[in-house]
């Protein structure tokens, strides 16, 4: 119950720790042009606002840049990797989920649908059909009263992506809030949320490295609604064990 | 996707109009010992607020006082009704459904689950078992990462309130939030969340209008919690009909 | 919890009535050439199965071939209705509705979305984008889990069909099965299930009276898993109203 | 798509196995006289029907009696375990995971919250209130149209039971079918569905082994009811990985 966002000057932000595997960005040139300081640093850029205080870690930092000083201050964490999945340490992994399970939330982007922390949180398999032919997206909102889709016409495009296709191995969503139509002929779950714990989980779609994805501006919307709907609203932590009764046995 | 808040001084105010059918506070002097302005004028104090800009209405004012200039300034309906669901209009419910679909978000309490309006929405029967014992009611969190839920006890009490029992003849909730267990041996989907349209809705259980029950602290919270979760955060209105293709045939 | 299914030769059967408007197909040549018995004739006869027991209704019967009799003994009601929704009686609408509360399994057919038994049951408007272009529709499985799924290909295509478009204005399905592509860019929840009262309702998206669909192998496959899955499945009627304490107050 | 179950003399059965750790019931006298063969033994007996084909294997058997060729041949497990969570083995728990991701149903029971294959498929940590005191458990109907719940009385009562409660850590089940009132005055979400993967998972909450629950009728038609609806029902296994365009790009 006590509250995680920070008071700064009398006005309550979300501490938003962005996440990047950041090897793509390093290694490929063409990567490396659109991203020239990594996918974390345009994020953050992109999503710069007066609710939110945003840091970055990334994988080749000491402990992946997930301390549990900086885990125990992050409100929201931010996911993107794709390479090195494996490389993540597991007793990092088993502090982010621990973390959700308190209420920090998570949004997971793109091929971070992979990550350890993914599967781990979901209990399936995660993988799910792909094709990088940089064809045309087009995400449809299916859930117009939803908080992430605030702002959001009814569809927006994307010229060129990655392509993910159904069966999405995950659970039911608890809500689906976008579905994307691609080009060659397949659709997807491309906005999900998931409740974990007293955690709040948010899946989206887009954001293959090759491509400018994410300076498009809906995307970032999209991104921005996710976190203020995932910043924790805890009511009191759940007390569990060998308990008195209430009423007389 | 126009706003629908209201700007004062450059805060952001959610707009609430509490609907009370208001007779038994008139008719019935315990009630009106408990209540001597109504149920509405309780709410109202007691969840004043610097977020919520809150109004009133009741059934024997002019259109029950639900004109459309009141409910298209209405960002959050809270309906509380009980003896004569059958005397509200049925074109007033046509225009409280309406604006619900395109987005006001709908707070129904209580005995509220027999009203016109939210039988409408739900499209079952709405029923229940119930008995007035005064007996005591727990009501217990099992979501604690909802917004409703915020700053709750994992369970509170109702020392004495009418009981309601399964099976509650709703659709299946979107979230299931609360649970209460009664004294006298049932069990009742007590905080409930629905989206219809682009409109939030929360069902809320406790109330009855005997027991000083809207001065509970908890019950006020939750109900403050839902007005702020039930609050509009609309993306582009929808577009139906005939469709021009977006791709070439 | 008395077993609506007939037994018959010691074999278990679901009663399935199949209504159908039935005026495009005595109007229209083009329609009637595909169907030239009626869109319920070509059902029942692709249906056919040990396991069903199918009669067929239209509009222009007495009742809409719905009478007291024929709801009491139907297990499955199958609706394909267009031009004429508003023609059929409110207090058919009714019988249907209750029938549906007492645990009948209601399947809904393509136009039927606009359906006056179907928008009561929902609460929301049921509208959507079409366009009649004759493009092709490819139908994803999203749920491969699901019965109503059970022996489907991944996806399956319709050379020729009536668009349907998001956002389809109805509550959050309690269960989605299938996802629709279509050519002309749009995307559509297709396969929707819903619970209300003791009812199970599947919605299924094809099904343009121009275009055979309902000869189409997997369509026929859906359907009929539809009915074997909204069959009725019954616990003790729930009583409601006024109880008496199950424990010592 | 190829069918699971067995067909013997060319009736269609379900494939069982019912898995228990059968320590207690070895090493516990109470225990023993009330399960002298063992909880599987009780529950094979109480479930044996002309629908299933039965076996059981035990947490000291080679493999723990879940062989590859076992699994391979099991429609549903049902899996009771408690003293030795952590004596089941890390490979098999893989396996069953994998098995349950191809479609094998899973029933999980009682202390089978704490498993290290049912915290696996939530990937939360399953943990909850619990208190020995024999009290009274009235278990609820809450979802009336659910095939689980066929047969069954609006609640019934186990007089002595183990109790469990809110909050059960685990994510909001697809499906919430049962729901109990505790005499020391919690209430628990006792009959939980899930989909992970194409295997449906059923979450039944009483069966503490010092009470003769696994003889009530009303536990045994609900964990019969439970295999029924959990057996495989798939579409085709689908696809993954890099995929070519099915429309021309």
């Amino acid at each position: 119950m006590d509250p995680l966002r920070t008071k700064l000057g009398g006005i309550s932000m979300i501490n938003v720790t962005i996440w990047n595997e950041y090897l793509h960005e390093k290694r490929d040139e063409t990567v490396k042009e659109i991203y020239p300081e990594g996918i974390h640093a345009a994020l953050k850029k992109g999503l710069q606002s007066n609710d939110l205080n945003i840091r970055t870690a990334t994988l080749e930092e000491a402990e992946h840049g997930l301390s549990e000083e900086v885990l125990n201050s992050t409100d929201v964490l931010v996911w993107w990797g794709h390479l090195a999945h494996g490389d993540v340490e597991d007793y990092i992994v088993e502090r982010v989920h621990q973390r959700v399970m308190d209420g920090m939330g998570l949004i997971v982007l793109h091929s971070g649908h992979f990550s350890k922390i993914f599967k781990k949180l979901m209990g399936t398999g995660c993988d799910l059909k792909w094709r990088e032919a940089g064809e045309k997206e087009r995400i449809w909102v299916v859930n117009p009263a939803h908080p992430i889709a605030q702002g959001l016409p009814e569809h927006f495009e994307l010229e060129h992506e990655e392509m993910y296709g159904e069966h999405f191995d995950i659970p039911a969503p608890d809500e689906l809030i976008l579905v994307s139509w691609f080009q060659g002929g397949e659709v997807f779950r491309s906005g999900c949320t998931f409740t974990r714990g007293q955690g709040k989980i948010f899946y989206f779609r887009p954001g293959h490295e090759t491509h400018p994805t994410y300076y498009n501006e809906n995307v970032l919307k999209v991104i921005g609604n996710g976190i203020k709907w995932a910043a924790p609203t805890l009511s009191a932590k759940p007390v569990r064990g060998n308990a008195q009764p209430l009423e007389q046995l």
